[in-house]
């Protein structure tokens, strides 16, 4: 994880790891490579993220590209901290594009993605996973070249290699976004105008992603309330595997495993445990299946603690079994509630 | 589980199955055996479960021994609901007894258990599972003969085993409870006269239990608000084991596997899923220590769905994928939120 941070350093090289200026060529100076890593553990182990300045600039139309919650509040956000007065909402399905823009989360709809794309001053891809990087494809052909674009998938490494395979013919200037923010419920009568206040999103720049380009990127998602973080689309996708779907998996494993007839001795634990197991399977599928290895690896450290725990009850070991749950609570509760 | 009902059968055996009447010993007939085994199958399959009715009588003194979450809500349910004007809140600590008496959770404190318990038409055991049985063994001592006993321990067949053993020789009336409500708070401070209303306690009576005796604890509780379940103590270790005490093992290891460099990427969905890993360690040592096998089975199913998504995702196979999610989704949902 690096500060969204342009600086160069006194041996000039770019200081912004993963995210050298577009002039310069990542340095493979030794002593370099090192300074680099040992402030990069600093970083992480901080957790001293700069955060991306808010864009100052109007942005005179803003296309959002699925208009559920998340593309939904883009919508409602842009508008009411003034961004933009002009959002094009682009969907499949004109019903709940004009859900959306009964509940006032676009100015305008439309069915046609590169109509819409080529007016953008940004384009925000907030769909499933699945089908961002073919929407990339499209959105990339239609646009005036110089176009931001960003997206809003829970996955980055696999969107971002796809976009970054042809980065030399690309008229748009796409970097990865994710904001980490939601709800339970899904559509645009979901969305909300503070659903990034305060929250983190994650931007992902590639190597070759000139600092400009992830500023500007970073900056809007910063526009929008939320506190931005830049780190590569790997670290994001390892870093979201213990978070986020490592998680998943096992809520879903805990509710499936309970028989129908414990139901009803469920109270708040259970509820709490695995109430993300009631996410969208389709959605949820595609986020999985692309970030596999990730996942496999957060599973399994996972799985060694609870095999810790195992191990010490069956023992009957209870100064080990205390000593294991009571690191769990301090983890648990440096997040807060 | 079984109604709590001490009816019997037309070859005349009793029907409520690990609680015939005091007189009868549970029947061997393989023709009933098979009668009893496809009701209680029935009877699981469809959780139609009859609620044991509340008590009508006034009781004068109502003893709580632990004045936190769950005896504090006893002693203000008791009082709220006009059970009895006289509640004694036993404890060791006078400065949590003073705080008790001061939140008005119980009219009168002791550190006396028993002294207290000598005056006690029903006592209430709500201290952390691993106290409960040596508790029950001084209050019986100086309990009037025929006086009811029950506690709230979260786990029931050590606790029932531990009184059962000397059921000939005893004065009170012991059967063991479950309410199945709490919060993340603890405390009397925390304590709520509505904390059972609408939630279930599950009530243990043992083969040996007189269904009487079940019938007043059942409707103690039930006269709090609880809808109350009876069951075996080992069904309700065993159910309570995939509802509570695995999903709190797996809440503790997800905690705790998450790098502390990655806490700010989380979000809801991990707070939900690790929130019971900020209960208190000593207490859940003692209740996992109390029920290892059937954690341990418990476990054992939920890794084996794991296993399958991870499978399916390895493969990646995304029918197989969504389908197992599918099935994860429809058991949460049937809880509901």
């Amino acid at each position: 994880m690096a500060a969204a941070s342009g600086k160069n350093c006194s041996v000039g090289h770019s200081l912004g790891r993963g995210m050298p200026n577009s002039s310069a060529q990542p340095s493979r100076c030794l002593r370099c490579l090192f300074f680099l890593s040992a402030l990069h553990r600093f970083a992480r182990h901080l957790m001293k993220v700069q955060a991306a300045q808010p864009i100052r600039v109007h942005l005179p139309t803003v296309v959002v590209v699925g208009v559920g919650l998340i593309g939904g509040s883009v919508g409602l956000a842009v508008r009411s901290r003034m961004l933009s007065g002009r959002v094009i909402g682009v969907g499949r399905s004109s019903a709940s594009l004009a859900e959306a823009k009964g509940c006032g989360v676009v100015t305008e709809t439309s069915t046609d993605l590169s109509r819409a794309a080529a007016e953008a001053d940004i384009v925000v891809v907030a769909t499933g996973v699945a089908a961002i990087p073919e929407l990339l494809e499209q959105i990339d052909k239609a646009v005036r070249p110089g176009t931001l674009i960003t997206d809003a998938g829970s996955t980055k490494a696999s969107i971002v290699a796809a976009w970054e395979k042809r980065r030399r013919w690309r008229r748009g200037r796409f970097v990865g976004g994710h904001p980490i923010a939601g709800s339970h419920r899904r559509g645009p009568s979901a969305a909300a105008a503070d659903l990034f206040t305060g929250r983190v999103t994650v931007v992902t720049p590639s190597k070759n992603t000139p600092a400009a380009d992830a500023e500007e990127v970073g900056g809007f998602w910063a526009s929008l309330g939320s506190t931005v973080f830049m780190m590569t689309p790997r670290e994001h996708d390892s870093m979201l595997a213990a978070t986020s779907h490592a998680p998943h998996v096992l809520a879903a494993a805990i509710a499936a495993a309970t028989p129908p007839e414990s139901r009803q001795l469920t109270a708040g634990g259970w509820r709490d445990t695995t109430r993300i197991a009631a996410g969208d399977p389709d959605l949820w599928a595609d986020i999985l299946l692309d970030n596999v290895a990730a996942v496999a690896k957060a599973l399994s450290r996972i799985a060694g603690n609870a095999e810790k725990i195992l191990e010490a009850l069956e023992k009957n070991d209870r100064k080990k079994l205390v000593s294991l749950l009571k690191r769990a609570k301090e983890d648990r509760d440096a997040v807060g509630s």
